[in-house]
């Protein structure tokens, strides 16, 4: 027999004979068999055995798993894997799940073959069932819905490849409120019968105790209705066990069941008693014979046995006494067991936000906490997009799978104390130092493959042409573009594309010169504008390029070089800057003029879109568009809430997580503010600095309907011991029925009603942070007349604390925690010269029509997600050009994706195939002509490149989508109308066209 | 294949297949088979992973078995042993001693035959090894000889019996110094090879470190000699391992080894550097190149993969580093490592008391510490040792081995925070309880064969003669004896004597009748005396009843009847009780009278021991004694220190294990004190109120050479919020240079002098605390001419301050803790009415002429320990008798062992065979006429019965003596004189004489 085959037969001799050891003292008490059964006339306790396992939090995601840095916090994720396999493979009626990949992942390469067979063996058998199974257990507020299909693929797709196994339950447990997507897409259209969790605002889990409704058939899309529903359960209390019933091991108030007759302290009747009482309450809150118990908590199985002991001694007394019925169970076998009971369920849409678990606890604050740090994880989001695109442009190189340098880094930040900005800071650094080096070398593997497609004869040999990328672009730090641009020495800018469609948009690059020429790949010039750096950017550059890269840089750039660029789809096109000769150049019109206004009311723009502000007070004043002929008074302004230190009724201070403003009305900033116009013929800035910590620049382009404003927020002021949150306001005179509309994870909006909930009662008790909502992609009122949108760069807080307002926190910074974590108080240091935090961003703002806002906050929205990706590299123009392939793309000239449709994963796969995911971008109804299937033509999109193979999969692309199975339920006061969702139909191999209904997203695995 | 069998063969192979993992995943890295083996030419840095479990301190035994109660710690010693033996399974090259078989018996009780198939294989394989292997890890102070003897002996012989093995290594690691006792005999006469402990002298290890002396070889009798020495290795630090080495499960200091370089933190050089430099300093204070390093601590190991996670990793860097060699030992690898390796050894004497950790931390306070509770322990002691007896003597019939009820309660008492009084209050009453509870089946045993013994027909049938004894005798709690005894109805005193001699001593019990005669055996009167019974006594008897057994008592009874019994070697007799008719019977000289001194000076005593009190101050003046001539000035008088708590130059407290007076100058309690003397035919009692806190009673007795003082001490005052420290102190007219000798374990008596140590150039620090020695048999002090003994009935601490002086510190009550445990302020209850604990005792003096003192000191001494076990019942004088044989015993008629020789076991065991221990009783030279070789003639001790084999083992009877190995060993600067000790030869199965030389016990198990 070889080694490897005796190992394997030992192994499993090995868990027999545990087994057989188990069967024998087993058959010491007659219910042993019952341990996993359920019964049928009782009350059956489905004892869930498992452990919360934060992907960083107070420590990082390293230290949770090797169990250092324990001062902090005494946790070890190696222990709890480690131990709970021992446990497991001691009795084969103990069970387990286990959540969290980006551990096990860990674990799991690390572990001898006789380890992973036992594991094996365990998965097999059911023991260790995955749940959720995505990297981390991700954020559901301020997470990007392609972020979380990415870092659920990213699990799924190990635990299919190693086990065979599609995970069946979904368990964020811990996020703080859940989402619409996280229902219908992370949850039904994964596969998934059922989400579990225990975060809901405890008003609604009041009045859902009452009514036995913790349990609802969740129908999160609007559009899908009960196509993409899910049962879901909220649980009564929290995730952890009843009251004295937790066994962690060394735990302060573990109560042990002492059933040893000869120790003292035999305690039996009391803990069976207790069990059943704890039952029975619970029962009382609960549809069915069957409730759930999570036996465990944060970090816990430490030492697995000490719960697997006690447990077993539980269900062996509790079934002896018999007045209820106990067993070792999973999320999905008590699915299953709530879906046998043929019982009616109460049915739940749109999502759980907020969530507040007190009075003055809204858990509101997290939505706009570590701004740069949300903004870092959304400009990798689509980056990541973007270099994945181009590694599979690219094809099978010798690159190799350069991106997946990423992988990790991104599922591990989309963790619901990473995005959210809960984490301790140390753990926050720990997450951007992982984005960061994963990115570089992303950036070098994609710096590499522009080479390979730029060059005429594909080599990708980067000596011939070597690219570089400039991540604190928007600090005006592009080592590649300061450079001097010589006579014989031009600057080349690299657009790609990342869009299904032909793009046009405005690049800014920081230069040196005036005298430069922009000229397009057939060497015809394009109208380039400069505009001064400002100081305050250059103030930023110099501090946090030292801070961030350790560099010491020299004088800022004097210009911000801007033009116009476009790209076809999926594809990149390169600009060319050299010095001026002046044939045909015009540098007088080419430089920024500062105009001083000279009426009471300035008007901005050289597009359609037209601000226009008083001169005296610096206010917006209305914004028109000139081809939808919208004219709208708006004000904006800044202001600032009070951070909440607590006070005599309620402790409860405003922290990283909880957003709890000392008193309803925020401080504005400064209600007169000079203002600075920039004008040119490409865009139109007006600058305002509302103090010495605010800096705002208006830029109107060209030939854009929006708005796009970039502010510069910090440090905030703390000298006063105030914490401070900053909103940003605008006021518009609009009759907005105290409705708003927000994103959920950038996907569907859903309508918000101030004030209001519609599955309870509300009690008011925070009339501004009980209204705020989580915001990725944007948010937007509307009277009976017009939208009035804006777009963001990251996730937000938002709200409309006033008909005709909405406003948009920005920034926070606290002096005190909230009881959850650390106080929020981010500072940013060089040497030892430390300064509060400060934070650059863009919103977008856009005014139309009722009814047609819809179009530039899809199509609009895509681009900020997906911008350009910019590379740069210099030319000799007297050397013989190796830079031959200066535009190009994937898909058939002259085809484009329509514009309600959008290429959210294109990726090479380690097994050789691709990952395609399209996203249908509308809901039903949203818009007129947008909100109708669209259809995608695979062979034009892919261009040269022949599909041989087209598998449509479930969104995590680990079962095939014909495979999924749906459970039924049935539901109470059913009001959904007859009428079915519209999808797209099965894809016809030969013709390769891919139909998609409103919000539909096809994930398909394709071969070539 | 049965199913057993198919089990066994399955166990095997699971044991196999972990092994072949293991080695699967060694041949990773080459130096995998140096874990367990020691390299010549390189520094061998011994990992001994252990974990040091209490029996019982913080916590109850119980409690820490199960892991409850966590709150005050976490500890759960099921955890250990569950988790080492499955980490041990994983690798075979992992090690790990078991000390504690208190815990590890409950442990083995409930395993399956799987795991005890697989702990087997560890054991054989010496992965798992036992040390040590008592019940627990005995204290070195506070505890008798014979009580280390049976403890130990219970867990040696129970792992001979499971596990076919002997330790080698003694592991008193945690003891509060190291008694001479503990070296030879509960060392080298074990069997042992080495012994290891981390607790000596501050000053002392500082000098040891210094001369590389830590490790000795340790002469701990100077009787024995080099026959009987040991390795000894005193730690460099403490127990734990070098500082940064610790892997205790969610410690906070942990710092796991990481050596994946996928993940951060990567640290391999720089715990790699650290380890080596602790070993290089360890190795700069310790001989050859062999150092240990302790892998554990209190209650380590709780989930022990993360210390052999962390340790596998160690030994495989360490070693491929390659500067030090690090493996995986146990103290028996290590000590075969230094024997090996032929160093010379310094040799140690006596022992290592007292301990004091820094300048004003003497551990001396824990000698005294819970007076009554050392007390409880000391009267099991011997109570335990007399039912044996009985129990033997009654043969195997149906009652069974019932004395095995009290050998978990007394084995766990003997654990160095029981007995020694550093355990918290409630653990101190769970061991209380567990005697109570064993000592009550021990009763009802020995009624029960009292009465087989008693009847004619040797019916055990209990309702023919129902005995019952008293075990609150001592507070006149005694309903047998209080009874009415009517003229019909008489009581039986049967007193059972458990010395190997026919013995002569005064019985007192309570009754309420004046008119009572005491008849023998044989019908003749036996001259008695009444004495009232005091209020002290009875108030004592009221509170105390109701504390200790709930039961509210009637009034007092009046009066103490005393007469003195006399009964057979090993043998019993009675006594009836009746009412008296007159006849011959002289009722007036029965009763004690009440003298009223009428001189200055009255002399009290009816025998050759005399007193003399002042009779202005009552203090004592003189003790003479008519036979021996000696007469001495001596005063006696009651003194406290007041306990320290903390001053400025040191936060340091008295506290339950630290002595440190404040100031060294005790308050006396009252220097004169009004006298009662009270004068009968038997007994003369003086009685001193000192204060209303303070009650003595002196008795001198008709015909014994020593006085009786029984002491009433509580409760101690606190209101002045002081704690106070009490001692009796006798001062004699002796030039004693400032010399004392105190026993050792209630052996062997060993030399102190004051201020100054054998070892080392003392610094005295603490010139009371650092001169006291504990206590278990007696103290003395000589001059020239004369010896002042004292004999103690529990363990004390004792000192001699100024030359004539003794000091007995008799009861503590301390309101600060010393930082080590919980403050000592003893308090009892009843309902809510609490006061602080009373403590009643009784101490022996004596004088002698010089070199004359031991046999009053080794003879009574054995009577105080061995007292007869009284056992009461009644007898209708009107019925037929069923109680015939009223006087009986075991030995041969008119045979008695020696003087020098004393039976400290003669136990039933559970395989049948009986085991003997006969002790010679005095050292070389203490005794001119009994430093002699004793012979013993077992056929006469065991009368009628016949010894069929006799086996001569070690003194924990799990080897033959004859198989027992003993290292050699080299030491430097020997001054042992060349004549070996005289030791008692083979013992002739056909003559069955046993010699015993001084000092000598020797061990047999027979069968007859």
């Amino acid at each position: 027999m070889a080694p490897a085959l005796l190992l394997a037969v030992l192994v499993v001799l090995a868990v027999v004979a545990a087994t057989t050891e188990v069967s024998a003292s087993a058959s010491a008490f007659a219910v042993a068999s019952n341990a996993t059964a359920v019964m049928a006339g009782k009350l059956n306790v489905h004892l869930v055995p498992h452990s919360h396992d934060d992907v960083g939090w107070l420590k990082t995601v390293d230290q949770y798993y090797v169990g250092s840095n324990n001062s902090i916090q005494g946790a070890c994720v190696m222990n709890t894997l480690d131990s709970v396999v021992d446990a497991l493979a001691r009795d084969p009626a103990r069970k387990f799940v286990v959540v969290e990949q980006a551990f096990f992942q860990r674990w799991w390469a690390e572990k001898s073959p006789t380890i992973q067979a036992i594991v094996h063996k365990l998965v097999d058998s059911g023991q260790l069932e995955f749940i959720n199974g995505g990297w981390c257990m991700h954020d559901e507020a301020a997470v990007h819905y392609i972020d979380m299909i990415d870092q659920t693929t990213l699990g799924h797709r190990m635990i299919k490849k190693q086990f065979n196994k599609t995970p069946r339950a979904g368990w964020q447990i811990d996020p703080f409120g859940h989402s619409a997507v996280q229902a219908y897409l992370l949850g039904a259209e994964l596969g998934f019968d059922s989400v579990h969790f225990a975060r809901i605002d405890y008003q609604d889990r009041k009045r859902r105790k009452a009514d036995k409704g913790l349990e609802v058939i969740w129908r999160g899309s609007r559009t899908f209705g009960s196509s993409s529903q899910i049962f879901t359960n909220a649980f009564p209390v929290h995730y952890s066990p009843p009251d004295g019933f937790g066994f962690e091991v060394l735990d302060e108030n573990i109560i042990p069941v002492q059933d040893d007759l000869s120790l003292f302290d035999y305690n039996v009747q009391g803990r069976v008693n207790d069990f059943v009482a704890a039952a029975l309450a619970q029962s009382n809150v609960t549809r069915t014979d069957h409730i759930m118990w999570t036996m465990g908590d944060d970090f816990n199985y430490q030492y697995a046995e000490s719960w697997f002991r006690n447990m077993d001694k539980l269900i062996q007394h509790v079934n002896k006494d018999g007045r209820v019925h106990a067993l070792y169970s999973t999320p999905s076998i008590y699915t299953d067991a709530k879906h046998a009971s043929n019982e009616s369920w109460p049915v739940k849409y749109d999502d759980y936000f907020p969530y507040a678990d007190s009075t003055n606890a809204y858990w509101t604050g997290y939505f706009t906490s570590r701004p740069t740090f949300k903004r870092y994880v959304r400009v990798h989001s689509g980056y990541y997009l973007a270099a994945r695109q181009i590694e599979f442009l690219v094809g099978g190189s010798s690159l190799g799978l350069f991106t997946s340098s990423l992988e990790d880094a991104m599922g591990i930040a989309q963790h619901h104390d990473a995005v959210s900005g809960t984490a301790k800071q140390h753990t926050t650094d720990d997450y951007s130092k992982r984005l960061a080096l994963g990115a570089s070398k992303v950036e070098k593997g994609v710096n590499t493959a522009l080479t390979c497609l730029t060059s005429s004869n594909g080599t990708c040999v980067s000596s011939v042409v070597q690219f570089s990328q400039c991540p604190l672009l928007n600090i005006s730090y592009c080592p590649s573009t300061e450079e001097a641009i010589s006579a014989t020495k031009r600057l080349v800018v690299v657009a790609y594309n990342p869009l299904g469609w032909e793009r046009s948009d405005f690049i800014r690059v920081p230069v040196n010169d005036q005298n430069l020429v922009v000229k397009s790949s057939d060497g015809n010039i394009v109208e380039s504008q400069l505009v001064e750096v400002h100081n305050v950017t250059s103030n930023l550059r110099k501090f946090y390029v030292k801070a961030y890269l350790g560099i010491t840089t020299d004088k800022a750039p004097k210009y911000w070089l801007t033009f116009q660029a476009s790209a076809p789809p999926m594809g990149w096109n390169s600009y060319f800057i050299s010095k001026s000769t002046g044939a045909g150049y015009n540098s007088t019109e080419h430089v920024s003029t500062v105009v001083s206004p000279s009426n009471n009311m300035i008007e901005v723009g050289p597009g359609p879109l037209k601000m226009s502000f008083s001169s005296a007070s610096g206010q917006l004043n209305r914004i028109f568009n000139s081809i939808s002929g919208v004219d709208l008074p708006v004000q904006q302004s800044f202001l600032w809430y009070r951070s909440s230190e607590g006070d005599a009724s309620d402790s409860q201070a405003s922290g990283a997580y909880i957003f709890r403003p000392d008193g309803n009305t925020p401080t504005t900033v400064s209600s007169s503010v000079p203002l600075k116009v920039i004008r040119g013929p490409l865009v139109d800035e007006v600058h305002k600095k509302f103090s010495s910590w605010i800096y705002q620049i208006t830029r109107l382009y060209k030939n854009k309907e929006h708005a796009e404003v970039e502010y510069t927020i910090g440090p905030i002021p703390v000298d006063d011991d105030v914490g401070k949150e900053v909103i940003t306001r605008l006021t518009a005179n609009m009759a907005t029925n105290s409705t708003f509309y927000t994103d959920s994870n950038g996907r569907d909006f859903l309508k918000r009603v101030r004030n209001y909930r519609e599955d309870w009662n509300l009690q008011v008790t925070q009339p501004v942070a009980g209204n705020y909502y989580p915001v990725n992609l944007g948010v937007y009122v509307a009277d009976g007349k017009y939208e009035l949108s804006v777009l963001v760069d990251r996730a937000v807080g938002t709200s409309s604390i006033q008909d005709g307002q909405l406003e948009i926190m920005l920034h926070r910074r606290l002096l005190k925690d909230d009881g959850r974590g650390e106080p929020l108080d981010e500072v940013v240091c060089v040497d030892q010269d430390c300064e509060g935090l400060t934070a650059r961003g863009t919103y977008y703002v856009n005014v139309e029509n009722l009814g047609n806002g819809a179009h530039w906050r899809r199509t609009y929205g895509q681009q900020v997600y997906s911008p350009f990706l910019l590379a740069f590299t210099h030319e000799d123009e007297t050397s013989s050009k190796s830079y031959n392939v200066a535009k190009g793309g994937m898909m058939d000239a002259n085809y484009s994706l329509p514009d309600n449709v959008a290429i959210v994963t294109l990726q090479n796969l380690d097994d050789g195939t691709t990952l395609l995911r399209l996203a249908h971008l509308f809901q039903a109804a949203e818009d007129p002509k947008y909100s109708e299937v669209a259809k995608v033509d695979l062979k034009k999109v892919f261009g040269k490149r022949t599909i041989k193979e087209l598998t449509e999969t479930n969104l995590s692309a680990n079962q095939k989508k014909s495979e999924m199975k749906k459970l039924n339920w049935r539901v109470t006061g059913d009001t959904e109308s007859g009428l079915a969702p519209v999808k797209g139909g099965p894809v016809d191999s030969r013709a390769l066209v891919v139909e998609l209904g409103p919000m539909e997203i096809r994930t398909f695995l394709l071969k070539f």
